[in-house]
């Protein structure tokens, strides 16, 4: 039925639209899970955020290590908060770029989660998305763990913590609005419409992405260590595994999905005016 | 008579125009205030000063909070000078990415007054803007405190001052030299001509947008705390409510608009020559 | 069995393919020897890697002589460890830019290996590459040693060694691990099915190879100074030449190998699913 | 005469080319300088080489006022010699894009001389060129240290001199490599052979330039503070005006003007092979 709308709807527009809004991704799609390109999709997702964390962890560790006091250490002599900053943003450049075309290039389960709203993916995908970014996160930490395992321990295992001096409000405030910038970013960067507008967008796509999570870090670094990825949080906790990274925990997930689907909500409803059309196309499949 | 030529000139080479240059936009154009996507642009501006203030004002705090001598923290803990460069500067890269193709992309009264100089937008869009920017702005501010209040008022609540050592002039002139910086790059970003012979002009626009502001920040943040945009400006002075930084906020008005103004002008009088062309079209609209 | 279902497959889907995968590379082709384009992808090659080395380890001379505290020197002077992984990453962008229409922009054995492996370019250009490359490396190192011999002496020589507390299984895994984000990166890059369906891919395709350097040198300069390029290696070896350097460069040979192939099979057979039409060409070739 | 033998080159290659490479610029062009878009070339790279030296040079005074440990000052609280590097290498990459479609956007009087060596522009254009960004440069100091006077001219004055502990040959060769890398750039970025074929080359150009000028910062700001820009150089001389900016200003002129004919000597003649094309022109233009 809502079928029928929709290409009315097409039908009146199409000779002046110039993009092709895809139709909205089905809760389940039984035909997707035969295919190959969707569980090479599964191991893309799971090798990206392994890279993800193994890498930015490292960072993390090395600078901290560093830069100890305690080892009258050089107080300048690692790559400072900066360089942390930019291993989180560059690195999600780098592997946008490398998975947008395998797996959409997700790597966070908040960014699944808000495209799972939109309607851009299906329920058993996002599910299966989540739960291989949160293996790959873990195997990631896993490795930096393995690799120096009592540097890993000594220097605080990359965990998201909340800092001393802040409630819990505004660590969760912190990670909604973190969040939402990265996930309004991705709305912005993979819209039919604008991709077919604006020859900025398609083409620069990666690096705006890499830039939002770059500029929240600068930005939150200091109130809870920035997650905006559940995975990142949920896979330093179970290597680091002590109890403050667990307590804190709920932050890292509450927070991104909550901002994940306000930035849903903004893009859906009011930069694309999409309400009534959503609304049709979610009763008609439920 | 220069008219005569330059009309001569034009309708020899009207054919082979690869590209359109759009009318002057009206002054006051009653149709725009019956659109939909008016008021989404004002949104779009309205939500992307609040996270532009958002991000950098926080940035700002925490980097001296973590640095301050007083608390006997480790001097190169922060994010550095440099990090706050790079968080102003990325963030507008980020910001004019995802909202060029709603609104423009302006996040700046001083972009959008240049651009209404140059008959880009219209008179009431443009003051409209400006009201949606300031008002995003003092509420992006109103959220970093909201979030740290003591750290915000103790750290000088990202406020632009003219620093101790530099006169008005300097203050002035360096907003003025800066504003020039980055409206001259949006012109050259956004000028059609060059958008359909230079295939690096429209597909990097947001990018060198971000860098001129970068690059300002670079320059100007011991003289000014490098205001360059009066949202952000105002929106500091209106949440920390300081003497100091209401004293010296008509520089951070008064420079902008001038540097603004003069962008424009070389745009479009020395490296467009419209001197003619725009002055028959202001005395047609007005 | 499974070729016959890929073949229809293909079959079926071939009038709709916009893309060409150009047949794998001859191990030995005797044409391209007599051919000038050939030379000067050597030439290329020689010089780009000559250039890499020469800006890169004289950034990290700079910054150890600038930041000694043995002459009392500031110990912020210099550019920082981030700036020397800036260093190593925005040459391989700048170079990579320059030579990819040349040379296909190497600059580095563990690419080249890799790329031969998947068949992309003969035995004979891949090991004339790998020697032009380690000869550019070594004379870009002499250049730094013959401007300033007893700094390049004094401070290290830019040569990769393990560092203090890492273990040889740890240094082995780092080289692994970062060679593989690289030449995945490359591989992601240069994949003639993405290049034809995301318009971000090739327009971008030098910087996030860039970046990815960048980002392995903020993770691992701590632990093995940072090889993933076994030319950079060998290059600072034969000008430094002390018995540590000479101790660990088959580290840094083995895994930026391993770590290259790693990534071939990962792209081609997990990505690509080429695994048959791979193995058939290999038998028919060789 | 070559004309007709150009013409007769290009006829038996036309159906093969996908590009056109435009005939050598002649020595003097009576015909350019009746244009006005030849005297808007000369305001744009006027203005672009005045906003590089205001920003660059502000940034470097800034950085060493903030930082001095005379007036007790944070040696961390500034942008820091990284922050330095990237306001040269970003203002270049905010310039080019702005100046490309307007004057080639050579902001640098060893990339006019390389273009023409090379034959891209007229002797009177690049004649004329030079003395614009000479007097841009010139005008840009001028301003810092009108803006301020005692900081300026305690600072250093932007100057470059040829640093303590390094002899004149590793000056000149520090020069002539770092300009070597910047011309080379700016070949490999205008190439119409290279355009035509890889989708990177046009779109990213001005970035890559940017990125060879932020790199050559990193190596060689130790040595001479990095010239590899005769107008510069020279703008920072005449303002400062001390007697050891004065003495060394020839290896400023002497090694980017070197460095810039070996770029295009190595474009030219080994990357293009263009030897026989570039003697035949040279000799019917003369």
């Amino acid at each position: 039925m809502t079928k029928d709308v929709e290409v009315v709807e097409q039908g009146g527009e199409y000779s002046a639209k110039d993009y092709h809004d895809p139709p909205p991704a089905p809760l389940i799609d039984p035909e997707e899970l035969t295919q190959w390109s969707f569980y090479r999709a599964l191991i893309a997702e799971f090798i990206a955020t392994l890279l993800f964390l193994y890498i930015t962890v490292l960072t993390v560790i090395g600078y901290k290590s560093q830069t100890d006091p305690a080892k009258n250490a050089d107080q300048c002599g690692g790559v400072g908060i900066l360089g942390i900053a930019w291993a989180f943003g560059g690195m999600i450049f780098v592997l946008v770029y490398c998975t947008a075309g395998i797996s959409g290039g997700h790597i966070n389960p908040a960014v699944t989660f808000g495209l799972f709203l939109a309607r851009k993916v299906s329920l058993i995908r996002a599910v299966l998305y989540m739960v291989a970014q949160c293996l790959g996160a873990i195997c990631g930490v896993g490795l930096v763990k393995a690799f120096q395992k009592s540097l890993y321990t000594r220097y605080g295992g990359g965990a998201n913590e909340l800092q001393a001096g802040y409630n819990k409000g505004t660590g969760l405030g912190a990670e909604i609005i973190g969040t939402f910038v990265l996930v309004y970013t991705v709305f912005s960067a993979t819209d039919p419409k604008r991709n077919a507008r604006d020859s900025h967008v398609p083409v620069l796509a990666p690096l705006p992405i890499g830039f939002a999570v770059f500029m929240v870090h600068l930005a939150t670094i200091p109130i809870t260590g920035t997650g905006i990825n559940p995975a990142r949080s949920l896979g330093a906790a179970v290597i680091y595994n002590k109890t403050k990274a667990w307590d804190d925990q709920w932050l890292f997930w509450v927070g991104p999905f909550i901002g994940a689907a306000i930035a849903a909500f903004y893009h859906q409803y009011i930069l694309r005016a999409a309400a009534i059309k959503a609304l049709g196309s979610f009763r008609s499949n439920a």
